[in-house]
């Protein structure tokens, strides 16, 4: 890969609901010289997630909207290619936010340094990075299981839900997760030790959780919002504690026709439900890495990864990954490490 | 009054969406000898309040469901009128849940003796009794207010929320109450000292909001769900708290057809949404009640109780309640003291 042009993805028109790949646009542009200071990056492994929806919007979410002709933003693996700083050498892997493009300039700020013989770099991204920062602290600090709890998991074989539905058999819990399709369903039970799966695309959840959860739902953690929230909202236990992750239902829905109706269960039940981003814990977060890496490198976790190659097949993959297309952690291979 | 005959209004069919006055009966029965170790009172004050509602309905709820035929159930002032109790002597003023009836026989079990030296009775079924403790415990356990925040509450002028926003300005909070006439806005606003009003049937709730909470909203208590919680979630602000009292606008829909649509808010903005009840606060329900008292002693702390005179009156009170007629506790007055 040349070290002179930089390919990237942008945001060329804003989408309405579903984006289509007309809304990316694929530019190259030279790489300038590095001042004192900077390093240059080669883009390995960017990570797509659902998030970087809503930052194709023109609103005010929790961070700010792109702008037409911006990069799109996402987590990155890269290795520095050339550099300008004393604490970054040629060929060190780090890990940055450095979004859809084969290489960026950075001042060293938000990089972290990656070291491979901890695991795989590309973990950084999956289990050992935001989505498993998201798992563990979502479970653990707003899920608050207990020891026989019944915790139900939506986008169960995904980055997020995979490792929260394994975390909690491994705190004692009766899991059940919710995907959308029989392979998925059967990789969560058979691979992931979940004790039942629910396909939401061919069978009643209601009716369905009423089966597998039959003393009510304890922990919800919800990476989709709408109608399965609204499910699992009926069968919610006393004192139950619903972790709101991501609405992906919802990301591309631009006039909610359908709202989630059962809230007067939270009074009856005392439920507690609560959004939360993985930052608010980032004081805790390399203990959690810590953990994950230590039970990922027992065999305890397992994680899948469903790798795309190439940056220009970027836009395509996203569109697949708001669809429940992919099947584990989405990373696009931007470059051969 | 006789002391020979109790009346009673009972559930003759269940409503369908809100009640009619066709849904309750009126009955006489005779009143039997008293055994050793029970009370005979007569009912003085009884309370109405929204959560009756769910019990004429035949489901589940936190509590029972009335059968047909049962006395509405309901708190209640009684005076004792005959005991063969030791601890409880004739004329002793007590509360208890002893429902819609002008008499009842009571073991003597869950009621609670009443000085009227401490404050007027009536108060054991508002300020000082579950509404008010219902407004203490959420909004400090569960809303958990802090000095400048910005509190929200709805049904504002109600028995639960004119305390709310009472103790939210006492705790240095900027108050807004939402209530659904001109006379309710001028008295939270003029008599209570909540910052603002807004009239949610003449007004935009989503706008007033807009305007009345700049900074967003800090604490929601919501009495009502529906689309006001709706219009809430579009301007809470970051780590907001929303204490689900109850959902008096779901009460008498038989499919909810809305539904709540902003809860991808909650996600983004960190916000915490929990339901509660009462009695889960049980064990501080005395510190509570002796706080409130010294602040109503005082005159920090004002309440309003809206009065039906008799029994055969209180359908159609109910029914009122329901749909927001009242202004302030509504009690009905069944015997003089």
């Amino acid at each position: 890969m040349s070290e002179d042009i930089n390919r990237q993805v942008i945001l060329a028109t804003r989408p309405e609901g579903y984006p289509t790949e007309d809304n990316f646009g694929l530019i190259e542009t030279p790489i300038p010289e590095l001042r004192d200071g900077q390093v240059l990056l080669r883009t390995i492994w960017l990570s797509l997630d659902p998030y970087q929806r809503g930052r194709m919007n023109d609103a005010a979410s929790y961070a700010s909207p792109l702008r037409i002709g911006d990069a799109i933003v996402g987590g990155t693996v890269c290795k520095v290619v050339a550099s300008r700083r004393q604490d970054l050498t040629e060929g060190q892997i780090v890990q940055g936010m450095t979004g859809w493009q084969t290489h960026a300039i950075s001042d060293g700020r938000n990089l972290r340094k990656l070291d491979p013989q901890f695991a795989p770099v590309s973990t950084a991204l999956g289990v050992l990075g935001m989505p498993g920062l998201t798992a563990y602290h979502g479970l653990f600090e707003i899920g608050q299981p207990k020891l026989g709890d019944t915790v139900v998991v939506s986008a169960a074989s995904g980055a997020v839900g995979a490792i929260v539905g394994q975390l909690a058999k491994m705190m004692g819990c009766h899991v059940v997760g919710i995907a959308g399709s029989k392979q998925k369903i059967d990789y969560i039970v058979d691979e992931l030790g979940f004790d039942s799966g629910i396909n939401h695309k061919t069978e009643d959840v209601f009716n369905r959780l009423t089966v597998t959860c039959p003393r009510g739902v304890d922990v919800y953690f919800d990476n989709v919002g709408g109608p399965i929230l609204d499910a699992v909202l009926e069968v919610v236990a006393e004192s139950a504690r619903i972790a709101l992750c991501g609405q992906i239902s919802q990301y591309n829905v631009q006039t909610a026709e359908g709202g989630v109706r059962n809230l007067r269960n939270l009074v009856g039940r005392r439920v507690r439900m609560e959004g939360f981003l993985v930052g608010q814990f980032a004081n805790r977060s390399e203990e959690a890495r810590q953990r994950l890496a230590l039970w990922v490198n027992s065999g305890a976790l397992k994680y899948k990864e469903d790798v795309v190659e190439g940056l220009e097949n970027a836009p395509r993959a996203f569109i697949g990954l708001l669809n429940g297309a992919n099947f584990g952690k989405l990373l696009v291979k931007v470059s051969d490490s």
